[in-house]
């Protein structure tokens, strides 16, 4: 690494040591940064157990010495003049909160890099979480914030064992993009520019929550069992995937983003990963075995943040009206709509095989 | 049934008695239909067994009794002015095979569907099977038999056992479309019409074959182990799945298909379904685990037939040959062209990240 470290040598802020900025935090030191890692308020047991011996508990690693560990009251002390970019690793129901705890102390020049993932709702329109970000700013006079993105198949347990990733980082901002790539130059760490910001968001967002529905084929499995042939319902899992992918494309479309950025790393890639692995696709495998949400979250998941189920209740209702108001197309996003009525109606999920593939 | 039965009621016969060929036969006959399953010379195993208690031993499922088993040689008594379809249910390597059987007695006004997946090599160029089909049925005076083909995500087995499975049928003939669209009409079948006949064989052949680059991951997985914090190796199969897609699409253009083809259920549906298992993604996982193909394929499936390996074998000297004269960038496939040298040069698969997501 010491290449790399007399290359670039940024001091750099990650704002939530959760797993996936603390992954993130260890990458950015690997590339010879400096590394300021901020627990939330949330996030006080981690920083302790970092304090003491370096060891994150949720990614079970130790992390490298120069990723120092910040309590949430200390950010002011280290928010100087040096700070090159800021990274926010809280989870989309920290965003706000995150903007105003950097806002009074941040300059318009340094970058933030979002590793949260998430859509809002703003105006009856669903909007991607950059633009949260950016107007939140605003109440602070920063008005040219430099925004940036990640996105693609990365789950954080493996990052942070440095096994092979790859990523796309997003910004309409070229030539951070260009900073952003030299910033995270590892060997295990394969990431690739995109100015198609929003297509980016979009996937990243939706892939948590079309994950319940390819989720749905693993509970359709586990309570109906093998057929007496030994056969299983991948045939299903894909069909569920695919669908994904359509309705992905025309909510990437809807809202400003690039069809190609769907089949891509943070489209189809992510969608591909999250499927493998996690609590979404295990909510989802609850729903297909014939539980309704609530009770597959009271009894199974209570503590369990299930991100594509929260952004189901986000813009759940909002997607519905918008729907019938004919902003959007219903025929084109029909596994959409029967997610968010089996999240927020806690109605069976149930597919609509006579409107897919069109 | 009885309402399908009454609609349609058409004579088809299905040439080749394995997996899908069988399945495929079944699914035809839940729909009414009167069907005929022919066995090629190599499936006499498979017809005595169906003509015994009508069970099919690679199914692991009686057919029902309006499919009718019969050996090879019993095609000439069978080929009547009844017949409405045929199916072919031949292995890529059977179709010139298939050709030459069905040639003497088919009538130019009979379409085929084409079951078989693959890619061959015509005048230094990779062309898909119905092209071959099309120029040996010319050697008989027959030159304008309507062709469609099946892409999708749909295993044998779990077709068998009547699993909710999505395909597509793929002809440039819109009036066939319409007819094998309702032939196929069972519940739990979903079948949606393209006209992209190019788009839809290419993904159905290279999925085969990219599925074993998917394995890799597996593989490197069961050689290196869990990460001590007990992350896998989910971000390194789900980069090269998304590299994969983009290869896919590539040669989709090259060879005039359309785009909306790889996105969907014959592109990335098959890839995924293909991905999660069966024999090219066994084979992946060979190689993954640092095996070379030759003792891989000798030592640990000697008998089994691995699509993606032979389509690497038909391909693959006419592949590098089409890039190093720049016909095919040799940038936009990198990970087919190191397949193809792990096959066909039995050399490691190594993955050249530097040249991927471009």
């Amino acid at each position: 690494m010491e290449e790399a470290a007399k290359k670039i040598m940024a001091k750099i802020i990650v704002l939530g040591a959760g797993v996936m900025g603390s992954a993130f935090a260890q990458l950015l030191a690997d590339t010879g940064n400096e590394v300021c890692l901020v627990g939330t308020f949330l996030d006080q047991d981690i920083i302790d157990s970092l304090l003491a011996d370096g060891t994150h508990p949720g990614l079970k690693v130790r992390l490298p010495e120069n990723v120092r560990a910040f309590s949430n009251p200390e950010l002011e002390n280290i928010m100087d003049e040096h700070v090159r970019l800021i990274v926010f690793g809280v989870n989309s129901a920290g965003v706000d909160w995150a903007v105003a705890r950097i806002g009074p102390f941040l300059k318009a020049s340094v970058p933030i890099l979002m590793l949260t993932k998430g859509l809002a709702v703003q105006n009856q329109s669903i909007v991607i979480l950059p633009e949260v970000v950016e107007q939140g700013l605003s109440v602070y006079g920063l008005n040219r914030v430099p925004l940036a993105a990640v996105g693609g198949p990365c789950i954080a347990g493996e990052l942070a064992a440095r096994r092979q990733s790859s990523v796309v980082l997003a910004s309409q901002d070229t030539g951070l993009l260009e900073v952003l790539l030299s910033l995270v130059d590892a060997p295990y760490y394969h990431a690739r520019g995109s100015t198609d910001l929003v297509g980016i968001e979009v996937c990243a967002a939706l892939k948590n929550f079309y994950t319940l529905a390819v989720g749905f084929a693993a509970g359709q499995l586990d309570s109906k069992g093998p057929a007496p042939n030994g056969a299983f319902m991948h045939n299903l899992a894909a069909g569920l995937f695919t669908q994904a992918i359509a309705e992905m494309r025309y909510f990437v479309q809807l809202l400003g983003g690039q069809n190609r950025s769907v089949s891509g790393l943070a489209g189809a890639g992510d969608l591909y990963v999250t499927c493998q692995a996690g609590r979404n696709g295990r909510m989802g495998k609850l729903l297909g075995s014939g539980l309704l949400y609530r009770q597959a979250k009271s009894e199974h998941m209570p503590k369990d943040t299930i991100e594509g189920a929260e952004l189901a209740l986000i813009i759940g209702s909002t997607l519905k009206q918008l729907t019938e108001g004919g902003k959007i197309d219903k025929d084109a996003v029909p596994l959409a709509l029967r997610i968010v009525e089996a999240i927020c109606d806690n109605q069976p999920l149930k597919i609509p095989w006579d409107l897919f593939y069109r």
